[in-house]
């Protein structure tokens, strides 16, 4: 921890904003990876303790805390494709049949997730992934800003 | 950015309650003008950096990022009446038939998002609203409750 | 309010990592008053202001903020079981039957969610209370991640 005898501080705001290919298919993509580099880039004058917000800039993809590659990642996309079905029921009509639902799923699979960020590393569980969730197959590249509010870099 | 050599610092915390007329019926209000208001309206010396928290102090809404006017907003709610039927199925009973379900909304669609500021907007993608999800009809006003973690104010 | 003149601050990042007993039944635990502890044992030189994030580490777990003791918690364990069903449509298979289902609740439910410090307490609603989310049969005992980005401790 940093000396905050003479005055307490958090070091300060850091955000990024990276790319991350999507394909042309619905698909969850696995961005933990990318939010250590995120960390591991902030270099500072020690680990940083704080908290770390992954945002979706897009009105047709969410973010998901989750296992990956073991199932769970496909098993999301036929549970959305139950939940939120593409058909024609959406008044929201263009691009792909049944898009609509693409914009809706940010209202159930949020575009915003915020994690602990402890020794400069996100305290994720074993098994948890931050993952990108994107149904839209008309948008192969997205937009993810990553953000940390930060006690010591 | 601010000159943080001497005492690197996050200016503090500013929180606000607003409140949003949402009337007898079910429907989906945006936030974001409110928002951007609250973060005009701060001041300080310089654009804020930091993270913005939006919370709704209520136990049968929620907020979600979604595009407005397009249709996508009633499309939501009507996925959520799919979703969670306002029948006689839920336990809790009280008020309007069916209202159980705008209990257990907050659980699908949570009462906070938290959202990157940067240079004192909010940074949304282009379709992206912050919107106050309300299914219950016997609330007509809600309050919001936004706050900001910021570098620079 | 902390006198900022001199050096506006945020006072600095606390987390701590608490053990909730789950139990061998999906389960709705109140975490409101595991909160309040949190905060009240921070001390200080005054009330925080600021976020509270609540993190569960775990895949197969999420938070909520909705009302407790009024048939809301068992409803939303009922919705969970009629959109997420314990059947073999799982692709993640392993545990008791169905549990890939326990897998993508938090893509529903996230881990995760931020709530306003306000006076040192958080600012929920009346009817809000801190919840969490576990249809995991097979995890008796989880572990919640308490996190303050606050402005006066």
């Amino acid at each position: 921890m940093p000396d905050r005898s003479h005055c307490p501080i958090v070091a300060g705001v850091h955000s990024e904003l990276i790319e991350i290919r999507t394909g042309t298919q619905e698909t969850v993509v696995d961005l933990t990876a990318a939010v250590e580099e995120f960390l591991d880039g902030l270099g500072g004058d020690g680990p940083a303790e704080g908290l770390l917000n992954v945002f979706v800039p897009h009105a047709t993809a969410g973010v998901a805390v989750i296992e990956t590659g073991a199932g769970s990642d496909t098993d999301l996309l036929a549970a959305l494709r139950d939940l939120l079905p593409a058909d024609d029921r959406w008044q929201h009509r263009h691009g792909s049949p049944g898009h609509g639902r693409d914009h809706v799923l940010p209202a159930v699979v949020p575009p915003s997730v915020s994690i602990p960020v402890i020794g400069g590393r996100p305290a994720l569980g074993t098994w948890q992934s931050i993952c990108l969730v994107d149904t839209n197959v008309d948008n192969p590249v997205r937009s993810v800003r990553l953000s940390l509010l930060a006690d010591t870099v």
